[in-house]
């Protein structure tokens, strides 16, 4: 029976992300995934989280009820600390907001400051899922072009003045992930944070540092957040998750900005989700507290670090000379191949026929009716996670690749 | 500092509710409250469920990782089959969806089917946390008004034809809550309920019967749901919640609806929270699995019964003669006082000063400026939840009540 009552616009122009469209194949038995950004199951810590539910019955009385629209003081109070420390000044209470998944900020935040037809700037390749919260509230959105060094931010005011003329609007919102960007897993240089620093002012954009994966290096020196190096200027954004250093079934993430902007996301919330579930907060503060992630927190980098290398020299020895390239991350989920004359969709059907799975390049940008200021797109690519699998899949996967490159 | 940059136009035409406003003044030390529609604390089954967190340990690689956006495989199947017996047919998988809350639901229905501008048919007095919903989407609304049965069903058509002549347009949903009811504990009677599945379809607009009390029933029959009278009817859809059965902490309720709305809310879900916590939904499947539920409910029926019986008591012992009429609920959360040619926001001032907080009635209509189709307003009403007290507090409560109402 078809739906008798109509949809919203909203609802009716929406597209299945191309992600989402490869999911059913990505799932065929015996498949190998390099597709989704999940982390390894085997480096959750099963143990150590549940023994945290003793919380539930000390204090259930609490924990069961609504909580606070802005998060569990508890919790509050251990990424208040982490925040200081982090982005090394103190962060006060007000400007923090608890939130359901990092995604729920970016939900949150693009309903907070953007109007349908508002124009967001993203690096082109970026993160889907960003791209579907601001599609939700009606945005376009301009790319910038990346290299392996992130976002090419001194192209920024020209991509601001494309989207001035063509839509005749300034952009309204800057969305980059600097730390092991998905997907190219670049990390953006000093000097292009202090001047993407720098540009958000000048040029009265407000920029939103997405930063799920900052924590996961296992190699080199970790580079100061944008956020730090703004030093408390309001237009520089902070979002932060548990997704991917303890675990994504948590849906806890949050968010760091000016007041103002954290209460009209409170307030937003409040029609949303009322508060973040007081269950899995009270669990993940017990678990801070107890001072499991540190720990934790190297055990995954460490498994991380194996599977990443063990993609490397499977890659390197399985697929033939000069069919692919890519940069060595340092740190976080993903490997980014380039297949010079080659379509990374056709690939991956290809791939997915020989019982491997990535995600092709064209999933991480706007699509091209949807961008303003400059088309950007890229086919070549595909994004390889190498969280996943372990390290006989890696293999076994690459050998696949391998396969399917040579049809 | 001030936000340098501008907010959406949407937050910055939101407005504080006026429960959140009274917030601070409920919560000075000493304060009885029948404010918020809190569940009983006492009645949490604080044990039980965190005997079920073993399933934390016994299936963390699961429980810790990414779900499925349309809900935990185990939480759907308990859901699927109560909703089968509920609504006396069988709910099919892709007519149900988990979201992180109820208020998620409502979040995606309006996202889902609503453009800004758009009307919604409430009933007045209605849930506050609706309005605030529809109202993140840009809805105006039409109030039809309520009696001791429910929403005058049979006014529902000159309240469309009102908007329709003022707007241009029809109102694109009906938002009921027909069992104890919030604010007012009525139950909409079967004539009525009858009458409104036939108008759902006659007039073109689809129903969402919002039921968190409907189990909390402590007196009579239980009514058939709107949603079972609609037998499969695409025009009626039905949310469901653990908030007041089981614990709001676990922020977890449902959506049962036609397949294609289903799927746009799951689309929109997707750059929302992209699933519900995997932790929660895990561990409410085992409590429901090993039974817990019924007997729960028998015990917060058994408290919930005490508390109304205890604040009718008290009421009538304490309230001077002919100061407040009212009528006795059968179950929920809350009595709905008439104070006769008093204003309900004045009283709550000097209630709050004597030490007892309750809702002023004007906080559960849309604000005059939302309104179209006919102006709906209150202000001799207050909602006094009886759930949240123990009787101790329930006969002072009333006592400090008529203490303010002397003054």
């Amino acid at each position: 029976m078809s739906l008798p009552f109509a949809l919203s616009t909203l609802a009716r122009g929406m597209r299945p992300s191309p992600i989402r469209e490869l999911f059913p194949l990505i799932r065929r038995p015996g498949m190998i995934s390099f597709a989704g950004g999940l982390p390894a199951p085997d480096a959750f810590p099963v143990e150590a989280f549940a023994a945290c539910a003793d919380v539930l019955a000390a204090r259930g009385r609490e924990v069961l009820q609504y909580g606070a629209s802005e998060g569990w003081p508890e919790l509050r109070e251990v990424l208040l600390e982490r925040m200081t420390a982090h982005l090394g000044r103190p962060v006060a209470g007000d400007e923090l907001l608890v939130t359901t998944g990092s995604q729920q900020a970016l939900d949150l935040l693009a309903r907070g400051i953007l109007d349908p037809g508002d124009t967001v700037v993203v690096e082109g390749p970026t993160y889907p899922g960003a791209l579907h919260s601001l599609r939700n509230v009606g945005a376009r959105f301009a790319a910038v072009p990346s290299d392996g060094d992130g976002m090419l931010v001194d192209a920024l005011p020209e991509v601001v003045a494309a989207v001035e003329r063509e839509t005749g609007k300034r952009p309204r919102l800057v969305y980059v992930v600097p730390d092991f960007a998905n997907p190219t897993g670049a990390c953006l240089t000093l000097a292009r944070r202090r001047r993407l620093v720098e540009l958000a002012a000048a040029l009265g954009i407000p920029v939103l540092e997405d930063d799920p994966y900052g924590r996961v290096r296992f190699r080199g020196e970790a580079l100061p957040a944008v956020t730090a190096l703004a030093a408390g200027s309001p237009w520089v954004l902070y979002a932060g998750s548990f997704s991917k250093v303890l675990a994504p079934g948590v849906r806890l993430g949050w968010l760091v900005g000016p007041p103002e902007l954290v209460r009209a996301m409170v307030m937003l919330r409040q029609g949303s989700d009322l508060c973040p579930p007081t269950v899995t907060q009270a669990l993940v503060a017990e678990y801070c507290r107890r001072g499991h992630l540190e720990g934790h927190l190297e055990r995954v980098i460490a498994t991380y670090r194996v599977r990443a290398e063990a993609m490397q020299r499977a890659l390197r020895a399985e697929l033939p000379e000069g069919a692919a390239s890519w940069r060595e991350p340092d740190g976080g989920f993903f490997h980014w191949l380039r297949f010079p004359g080659r379509d990374a969709t056709a690939l991956f059907r290809s791939a997915v026929a020989q019982g491997v799975a990535f995600v092709p390049g064209v999933a991480f940008f706007p699509e091209p009716d949807e961008q303003v200021g400059g088309l950007v797109v890229d086919a070549e690519h595909a994004r390889l996670a190498f969280t996943f699998a372990d390290e006989a899949g890696i293999v076994e996967g690459c050998r696949r690749l391998a396969r399917a490159l040579a049809e």
